[in-house]
């Protein structure tokens, strides 16, 4: 199994994941919506954090569920957990093995909070913490950069909103999911022929904003992880206030900007990049006016809501990273200096 | 008044703000402790953001309240705030003016939940949704960077958390706080001498954790906003996870490393950054072990509890980037593209 492999098999691993993990999702929301749940606390690293980020997004937009990114090192380094009472404790790993991400779940335990584990291994010490357990099922993750994984975490995530509260559409939705990306991969020429533009690029922003912010993330990490491109990720809102500073012509923007909310106000901030700054944009967008602005547009699906649309988006964003990297003469099957699972306190 | 004379204000401020503010930080500790508050939503940008990820670490470990970062967009952009119940929302602003931060304060207004605010103007719109209100009366802060208005945030937070429960050590510890902040710009020379290394400098990492997450945020932010480079901020838990792909030999480093319960576990990733990948290490300490390890040692103040550690290392890190950008030939009053007061959605 190669790196591309695993990212062009998402569309069936999601469409396997969406129908085995629909009962585990109902029998979540039965239980939590028997206890008193006010907020919930995700504890992740890396890609599953990013993961997380979808899920504050989702949560806190169609469950009115507010999310808050745990800091680890509370529970361990500093071993002085906060209170977790109304807390749903949800800890996303690939592995379910790192011991940080285990204690925050052991700790709820503790407590008496809920847990819940999105996790790729059943058996891992993570699943063993949790009342509830979604099943990422996407088979072995070779490659070091999270990518079936990654989407896999984000369908579990709309799984458990839609089974909260979700209706035929949302369900249809969920359904359409793997079509949709799987027309994505279609863009994987394309992509090939735009990264001879970038090879020389150590660094650059992504921006995305509300579901998107996710997708800026994840995208960022995986330029890293793969390209060794120092790309940092921010939402506009962030982003004008200060950051905004260290661009000057010809610096390449990567922006996430499909339909939605904050379709409008990204294009406005766009257009005053493009014109006022000169910036080389990069468009990942399902719209004429976003593409017909940057130097790179890259068309996604139409038709995809919004707020499943983290999972289609950022596939062509996976497959800029690897083609980049390729272009580079690197090895995408070993990043410098990492390791698969990695353990962290 | 220039960058520097704010930086230099500082310890006076600090002061100031300590002694002014101890009556509202009482009340409003009494305030809260009638109410059940479980968790805290802090709404921010900027700087000030930073300043909500030291309250994150700060009232999680000394007060066990839990702190959710708020994601303004769900509550403008969406119009889908999450519910509220049992939180304690915080808006943290110099100038208490951007529609978004507001409009965090004021949905929790209308559900009821109890707000608060930290700002430099309490006459501005965000102070007016306030229950409970600290005024960092910095006076004016002119420059776009904000430094002495960022320190005052974080005293602010400090200050609550030892009226939330704190005994004599801890009030003992903020009385001293100003005279260690004075000790820290007594760098100055040593900085001001280290910085002509980095002028060709691009990008970098800004390593922190714990406490000094909040300290890599920040700095990371000055160097972009000051000297424009893209300096990115991680804990050593995510950098291992991924983003460690981007550093080769020469790479720069900079380290926030005081004495604390981090220490050991970044003195560890740092000797082995060094050794296997010979990268250029600014450690910003007050400890001889990882001081001895870096190009530019910068040597803080010893003594100062780790809790409070982050208003003092701060301190030399904006130094660092002023002379940096000063070495660089920037103006560091007016850096490109930004405004005093950004409002945002």
């Amino acid at each position: 199994m190669s790196l591309r492999s695993e990212i062009l098999e998402q569309p069936e691993v999601l469409a396997r994941l969406i129908e085995a993990q629909a009962d585990a999702a109902g029998r979540a929301a039965g239980a939590l919506a028997r206890r008193e749940v006010r907020w919930a606390l995700i504890a992740a690293r890396g890609s599953s954090d990013n993961a997380g980020l979808y899920a504050k997004y989702l949560w806190g937009a169609r469950n009115r569920l507010p999310v808050a990114l745990a800091a680890p090192s509370l529970f361990t380094l500093y071993d002085a957990p906060p209170r977790l009472d109304g807390a749903l404790v949800v800890g996303i790993s690939q592995s379910g093995q790192s011991p940080d991400i285990v204690r925050v779940l052991a700790e709820a335990r503790r407590q008496g909070a809920p847990t819940l584990a999105i996790t790729n291994d059943p058996s891992s010490p993570l699943a063993a913490e949790a009342d509830f357990l979604f099943d990422t099922g996407t088979g072995p993750e070779r490659s070091i950069a999270a990518t079936k994984t990654y989407t896999a975490q984000l369908a579990a995530v709309a799984l458990l909103s839609v089974a909260l509260g979700g209706g035929e559409a949302e369900r249809a939705a969920l359904a359409r999911l793997a079509d949709a990306v799987g027309a994505a991969l279609a863009l994987e020429g394309a992509i090939e022929r735009a990264v001879g533009r970038y090879r020389e690029m150590s660094q650059c922003v992504v921006l995305g904003r509300g579901f998107h912010y996710s997708t800026a993330y994840e995208w960022s990490l995986k330029l890293k992880e793969l390209a060794y491109v120092l790309a940092e990720p921010y939402s506009p809102a962030d982003f004008q206030h200060g950051p905004m500073a260290v661009v000057s012509r010809g610096f390449p923007v990567l922006a996430v900007v499909p339909s939605g909310a904050p379709f409008a106000e990204m294009l406005a901030l766009l257009r005053s990049l493009v014109a006022e700054r000169a910036v080389d944009l990069v468009a990942l967008s399902d719209r004429r006016e976003a593409l017909e602005l940057a130097a790179t547009p890259l068309a996604l699906p139409e038709g995809v809501p919004e707020w499943l649309s983290p999972v289609v988006a950022i596939v062509p964003a996976q497959l800029f990273c690897l083609h980049l990297a390729r272009s580079r003469g690197l090895d995408v099957e070993a990043p410098r200096g990492l390791t698969k699972v990695t353990r962290t306190w």
